[in-house]
C-alpha cells in the first residue's frame, strides 16, 4: 500500500496546467490569470472630488472658520463625467460633484456642510462662504492613486475573485487571459446501474455516484462531460472511453477491484499506462491512475463514500492544478472530538463528522453511519475527521484535524 | 444613523423566499429542497454482496478454518445486475460479485481470500473450500440499509451539496423541487461611467463596480440581469428601472448620496417606497432600501469598497434568503491582530485584512490601503476585521472577529 501523499504526488506529477484563453470578464470568476496585468491607464484617470462641495485653492481659505467665513467667487459647476475648461484662480471656486475632475488650479474640495450653502434657502449663484480651513489635497482622489499607469496590478497566477474582476474592469478590460477550465469526463461502470428517472429492473440499483461526483466536479470548477454508464463488456467500455479522449481528465467510478467483471482495469491497461494502487486510507483504498493516450485517468472506487472521499483527496487537487491553482487542499480546522474514531488497520481514516463552532472553538462528532456503502452517510457530514495512520484511535477530548467539506458558503 | 443589525433586519423583513421549481438534478447543486423527500424505494433495493466471494449459509461453515476447510458445492454464479433464480440450500454456495443480489437462502459472503480459490491454478468448478468461519450477515448490504422505503430521507430546507445530489439519484430521482435562484438586476448610475472595452473619454472612468458586484451575485447563486449604466437623467433611469421590474431584486450602485445629480433616489422615491439610511458602518454608510412595484431594491454606495462590503453585509443575505437558505452570514473566525485598526467615529469598521493560519491559529494584518475609493484594496484582502462601534481601536495582540471573504475554495 502507498500513502495518501505518495499517491497524490504521483497524480499531480502527471497533471499539467492547461492552456489559457481570452475570456469575458465575468466568466473569469474563480479562474487563474495567465499573464501579468500592467495598468494601461491611471486609476482614477484624473484628479477628482471625493465629496460633493466646492473646489478651491487650499491656501485661499486657510483662515476660514464658522464665525468668519472666507467668501469665494463661484465661476461654474463641475459634475462627474464633465470635462471642464474652468480654471481656479485665487479666490475663485467651482461647485463640484463627487467624481468630477478637478478644474485646473484647484487643490482641495470643501464639502457642502463646511460651506454656508446649507444655511441658504436658494443655491448661491455668485459667492459661497467657506467656514472651515482644509488642507491641500483634502477630499481629492488623485490620478493614479488607486493604480498608476504601467504598474503591475495583478500578477500572473492570481485567482480572480469579485474584487479582482472589479480591478480588471477599472482598467477598462472586458476580457482577461485565464487558464481554461478542464473538461472532466465521468464514466460509471456496471451492468447493475440504471440512470435515475428510468424504471428500476429487479437486481439493479440507481447510478448515484456519477451524480455526486459530477456535482463535486462542478463545485471545483470543472466542465462536465457525462459519459453515462458503461456495461460490463469490453466493447462498450472501449466505446465510452473513446469519447473521453478529447477531455482533459477521465474519472471512472467502479470496476477497478478484484471482481471478474471489473473489466475497467483490463480495458484501460490495454489502452494506456495504468497503475492500480492500494492507498493507505479508509475509505478509498482501491484507486487507479494512469494516462490513456495522453488523457489522465483516475479510477475511483465504486462505493459511494470511497468515491466522494477519493475525489476530494485526489481528483479535486488534480482539477485545481489543471486550472493553474496552487492552493490545492481543502481548508482544515483543529477540532475537539466529542466522541471517538478508530483506526483498525493502519490506514489513514477519514471519518465523516459534523463540525460545529462554539465560543470560537470547533467541536466534531462523527456520524453514526460510517459504512463506505451508504450514500446517505456523506449527507450527514460537513467534515472529515482525520485519524492518522500511526494512531489506533482518537478519543473524546482529543484535538485532531478535520477537513471541512463545506463552509456555509452556498 | 441605524445599526447594521437594524438595517439588515429591515431588509430581510421585506425579502420573501422565492417559489420552487422542478429542476434537473445537477442544476440543483447549492439550492434548497422545497419539499420533504420520502424514499420511493429501499436503498439498496435488494440484499447484496459487499465483497467478491462465495455466498453461503453462515451456519454451514461455522467450523471452517485454514487447516480444515469446509467444502461447499458451487451451484452457480451471481454478478451485479443479474437476477438469479438460484437458491442456496445447506452446503451449497454461489460465486458472487460485489453488488450482486444475494440468492435466496444465503445469509453471508465469504471473500475470495478466505477460500481456497486463490490457491488454485484454475477457477473451481464444482467445490470450493471455505477457510474461515464468518457471522451471518457478514459482507452483506441489506435491503434498505442505506435508506428504507418510505423513510424521510432529506427534509425540506436541506441545501443540496454533492452528497445530497447523490442521495436523490440513489432514490431514482432525476429532478428535484428546489427554490429557484433569484434574478438580480444590476444598474450602475453616473454620466462619468464607461463600459470596459470602450474608449475612455476625458473625465470619464470605467464602470468597475457593476463587475465586482455582478461577480458577487454569481458567487452567492443569483442569476444576473445586467442593466448597464444609467445616465444621470430621469428618463434614462426610469427606462432602466422598468427593465428591473421583472427581476427578483434590483441592485443599484451609486446615486444615493447628496450630489445634485444623484437622481436615483428621486426617481426611485417617485416609483416606490424607498428609505435612505445612514448605517453605522464604515465603509458603506449611505444605503437605500425599498420596494419598487413589489421588487426589493437595494441602493449600494458608489465607492468600490463600500459597494462590495454592503453587498456582503446586506445583499448577500437577501439573495440567500430568497433562495430559501437560513445560514445567511459569512463564516467568521477569531483572529489575533498583528497591527491595529481604528474606529474614529463610532461606526462599525470593516477593515480590509489578510488572515493567515499558523499552528492552528488565525492572524490578521490590515491592508495598507483602507480608502473606500480604491477598487484594488479589496483585492489585497481575504477578510474583513471588525472593529465594533463601541471600541476606539483594536491593537496588535487583540483577538477580534474577522469575516472571511474567501476560503481557499475556488
Amino acid at each position: 500500500m502507498i500513502s495518501v501523499e505518495e499517491a497524490l504526488a504521483k497524480i499531480l506529477g502527471s497533471i499539467k496546467v492547461l492552456d489559457a484563453a481570452e475570456t469575458p470578464l465575468l466568466q473569469c470568476l474563480g479562474q487563474v490569470l495567465a499573464e501579468d496585468i500592467y495598468a494601461a491607464i491611471d486609476v482614477p484617470p484624473k484628479d477628482n472630488a471625493s465629496m460633493d462641495g466646492y473646489t478651491v485653492k487650499a491656501k485661499d481659505i486657510s483662515g476660514a472658520n464658522a464665525s468668519s467665513p472666507v467668501y469665494l467667487d463661484i465661476i461654474g459647476e463641475a459634475k462627474a463625467g464633465d470635462v471642464s475648461n474652468l480654471e481656479i484662480k485665487t479666490h475663485k471656486t467651482v461647485r463640484i460633484m463627487t467624481g468630477a475632475p478637478l478644474p485646473k488650479g484647484a487643490d482641495a474640495v470643501v464639502p457642502f456642510e463646511d460651506t454656508d450653502e446649507t444655511q441658504r434657502t436658494e443655491r448661491p449663484a455668485k459667492q459661497i462662504g467657506i467656514m472651515k480651513a482644509i488642507k491641500k489635497g483634502q477630499y481629492v482622489r488623485f490620478s493614479g492613486d488607486d493604480v498608476a499607469k504601467g504598474q503591475l496590478t495583478l500578477a500572473k497566477g492570481t485567482v480572480l475573485r469579485p474584487a479582482e474582476i472589479g480591478v480588471l474592469a477599472s482598467l477598462g478590460m472586458e476580457k482577461a487571459k485565464v487558464i481554461r477550465r478542464p473538461v472532466v469526463a465521468i464514466l460509471s461502470t456496471g451492468d447493475e446501474l440504471v440512470e435515475p428517472g428510468k424504471p428500476l429492473a429487479e437486481g439493479r440499483i440507481y447510478s448515484s455516484n456519477s451524480y455526486s461526483i459530477a456535482a463535486q466536479v462542478l463545485r471545483c470548477g470543472g466542465i462536465l462531460r457525462l459519459l453515462g454508464i458503461a456495461k460490463d463488456t469490453v466493447s462498450d467500455l472501449e466505446a465510452k472511453i473513446k469519447e473521453a479522449l478529447t477531455a482533459d481528465l477521465l474519472l471512472t467510478i467502479g470496476g477497478v477491484s478484484m471482481g471478474d467483471y471489473d473489466l475497467v482495469k483490463d480495458v484501460l491497461a490495454a489502452h494506456g499506462e495504468i497503475s492500480f494502487w492500494k492507498v493507505r486510507m479508509k475509505p478509498g483504498k482501491p484507486l487507479a491512475f494512469g494516462m490513456i493516450k495522453g488523457v489522465p485517468h483516475l479510477g475511483l472506487p465504486g462505493n459511494p463514500v470511497g468515491a466522494m472521499i477519493t475525489f476530494e483527496v485526489f481528483a479535486r487537487p488534480a482539477i485545481l492544478k489543471m486550472m493553474g491553482k496552487t492552493r490545492l487542499a481543502k481548508p482544515t480546522v483543529e477540532v475537539i472530538m466529542e466522541d471517538s474514531a478508530r483506526n483498525t488497520d493502519g490506514r489513514r481514516v477519514f471519518a465523516r463528522a459534523v463540525v460545529r463552532k462554539e465560543n470560537g472553538r470547533y467541536y466534531a462528532r462523527t456520524t453514526s453511519l460510517q459504512s463506505p456503502h451508504t450514500q446517505i452517510s456523506m449527507s450527514q457530514a460537513n467534515a472529515l475527521v482525520i485519524v492518522p495512520e500511526d494512531i489506533d484511535a482518537v478519543k473524546a477530548g482529543d484535538t485532531v484535524k478535520a477537513i471541512m467539506l463545506d463552509w456555509n458558503e452556498e
